[in-house]
């Protein structure tokens, strides 16, 4: 996911895997292999024997344990030595996969393998669990998710924050069974049965007294587990990122050769690159989610009668066979639910903003 | 590289790696590992177990040793199942990946391996050294290359074969130490000093009496290494083919629902969907590469200067020195020659066709 979307954007990428699986894990079943620190740490060491390490940007993501979560680490710090010389000639945008929906699902050590990188990177992508887990703030108001993105940028002293999907309790919540997730941070499906009908992205570049400068952006909710979503997210954000900060306002020196591109104090929250890149990042999102939908209802369809047909369903007992119908059914719906990415680049391309930044003062 | 051109031409990919290497093998030091043919088998179990395997066409290249080639051959075998029903719903393109200019560069046992697998195959992409180790001729002329081409048809009765280079010795052959090579069937970089100055790309449809149907598209040299070119070939060839049989003049039943997409006999050479594919495969690679020569003059440059101003080699005595400074010049060429893929997309979908095929007859 990440790969392709950084490439379609016209990206070169090194893609280091960090696990190599037959399918995504909201299968409920998978096979493969998981990389090792020491093959991360040993990937890497090829590309540097080489001369290949003149990246601009690093993307980390999802990594099995916490000693690869270091390996990434270690990566990152040695690429930063770069932009010590010069500022601005390397980002790390750094996605937290700790959990989801309330749920740690990575080993607990991976959590304070985090905590101890993240004061290294220049954008973080936690979702709200994780900003939850990265604060130590419960988010259940809009001032406890500014409480919460102020303590990331004082403890961990991170420019960038983007919190990439908030659900808050509210009077009007409905209490029905359909679940979805616009931009989880992370590959996996999950559930939430009390929320909103809106789903809210909120995001901060910090001032220089280290201060918290908000926007936040509401979009619709689409009823529908889709997975990959955050991967999809922290992709377009790197290509988008770039590209308003190549944007911003002409100053000396220019934003992209400064430090950890931080827009100047009088840049308005609503003003910042970073806004202005999760805008067309979450028009990309909306629309090719929306591609997804539609093609997801033909493609069950398809299988359910396709499945009726089967004979090898025919001849099983009936308790048996009613575990394979419901296994099957839910397999086919994952599949069905898989992001409809290489067929609509264009919408990756050339999106129409629909929903804007606001300004956000608590 | 493979699958980034076949997601680009719009396919759904599931990508297997065979190696997890951190570069290719040109620069001629890599770190990584291969996967074994457990883990190639275990990948695809769980592609199955999840009903994840509906392709309708299977690429094969590169595999380390035997048993990763007969791995990779037992999932061609399992898809092949699908076409047994419904004739042309799967198509299985083997690049036969051995050796280039006269040498093997996997283990011996690898040969047999793929001899065996080709009856299974549905077209298959060896380059000229390969199509002689296939069809056990020397290809030193026009008519050993068609001799070559039949015994393939006769001796593994694979419906379509594309050699995806050959060159000729010839009268007017320079002696120039200049090197090239358009479109091989690896990754490696190679050198070759006998050669003419142009390229031949040659392919054949069998007739239903099993006799060949010649056609050869010549293309102009490029002056430079470049790897990965087979691979592009390979995977242009997968999107450009299944377009060409969709396109092809209306039969009962269509070209795409009959065994192996092969023509019926009166459809010439010129016309075979295999050939109007090869063409503008050939188009977009001659586009992209020359982009490539463009864009590598002006990194080396670059480099070249940051290169002498590096206090390190500086401090180096001077033996040590010249080699250090071999080396790297080398690593940089190599990097310099990188094929520019994402940034020239537009070459890959809508190339100006400018070589055609002509009917060859002996």
């Amino acid at each position: 996911m990440a790969t392709f979307v950084m490439q379609a954007m016209g990206c070169e990428v090194a893609a280091l895997n960090t696990v190599h699986f037959s399918n995504h894990t909201g299968y409920r079943q998978f096979k493969g292999t998981k990389s090792s620190a020491q093959e991360i740490a040993s990937l890497y060491d090829g590309l540097r024997q080489s001369y290949l390490t003149d990246f601009d940007v690093l993307l980390t993501g999802y990594a099995p344990s916490a000693t690869a979560v270091e390996a990434v680490g270690a990566i990152g710090m040695d690429l930063r030595k770069k932009s010590l010389q010069q500022p601005g000639s390397f980002f790390w945008v750094l996605d937290p996969v700790m959990g989801d929906q309330g749920r740690i699902y990575v080993n607990e050590d991976v959590v304070p393998a985090y905590k101890d990188l993240i004061p290294h990177a220049d954008l973080i992508l936690p979702n709200q669990f994780e900003a939850e887990l990265l604060s130590g703030i419960k988010i259940l108001s809009l001032a406890n998710l500014a409480d919460a993105i102020a303590a990331i940028h004082r403890i961990y002293n991170v420019p960038h924050v983007i919190v990439t999907s908030v659900q808050l309790p509210s009077a009007t919540s409905s209490s029905s069974s359909s679940s979805a997730s616009l931009a989880t941070a992370d590959g996996s499906v999950s559930t939430q049965d009390h929320r909103t009908n809106a789903l809210m992205i909120v995001g901060s570049t910090m001032r220089s007294d280290g201060s918290a400068r908000l926007f936040k952006i509401d979009v619709p909710f689409l009823d529908c587990f889709f997975s990959g979503t955050g991967d999809m997210f922290a992709a377009l954000t790197v290509a988008r990122l770039r590209e308003a900060v190549f944007a911003a306002e002409p100053t000396s020196p220019p934003l992209r050769e400064t430090r950890a591109w931080v827009s100047p104090d009088h840049v308005l929250a609503t003003d910042l690159p970073l806004a202005k890149a999760t805008e067309i990042v979450l028009a990309s999102m909306n629309a090719v989610l929306e591609r997804t939908m539609l093609a997801r209802s033909a493609e069950l369809a398809k299988y359910v009668k396709q499945d009726e047909q089967d004979p090898e369903l025919a001849g099983m007992p009936d308790v048996e066979r009613k575990a394979a119908v419901e296994k099957r059914a839910y397999l086919r719906r994952t599949k069905a639910a898989e992001i409809r990415l290489v067929r609509n680049v264009d919408l990756l391309k050339s999106p129409v903003i629909k929903y804007f930044a606001q300004e956000w003062s608590q």
